[in-house]
């Protein structure tokens, strides 16, 4: 049964970084939720844009060109295509809203 | 450009109760914010989920069977099709997302 999400409390089932748990869907859309510390890898989705939230902490979404930083409560949408990073010099709380996976 | 959305900073725009604001898009969904406050009415979207996630404050979600009640940080997702109104006693900040309105 589709009960509510409380975001504090999943996240405290979280132990380990980049290790990003879905919590719930929307249409064809997974709510995932991902403690981060350190940085990530650059990529890119090709079809799909990405939204990140910061639920606690602070983190910088990098672009080519820029870079974005974010704090609680900030929302950035990398569009499909974009290369991009991601990086927490402390231990940062994400929610990410991004497509289920289809095979391409 | 799509750049990122500070949500405390948006709700500080927002003057009217049950006047949801467009402030992005992921894919082919519209992310919104509303203040609520008092009641709303009973609807439900026959194709389409619809997330909600309280930024600041308490609401509930009324489903015919059951009272989903919602505080700061708590997402719960009402499935397509199904009867649900929103109230809150006192100002309530969300977050909603959902798919962008097609004609029917």
């Amino acid at each position: 049964m589709n009960r509510k999400k409380n975001l504090p409390e999943l996240f405290d089932q979280i132990f380990d970084h980049w290790s990003p748990k879905v919590v719930g869907e929307v249409n064809d859309h997974l709510i995932k939720i991902s403690k981060i510390q350190g940085e990530f890898l650059w990529h890119n989705h090709k079809r799909e844009d990405e939204m990140f939230m910061v639920v606690k902490g602070e983190m910088e979404v990098q672009l080519r060109d820029e870079i974005i930083p974010l704090t609680e409560n900030e929302i950035f949408v990398v569009a499909r295509g974009v290369d991009h990073n991601l990086r927490a010099k402390e231990e940062c709380w994400l929610l990410i809203l991004e497509k289920a996976r289809k095979k391409d």
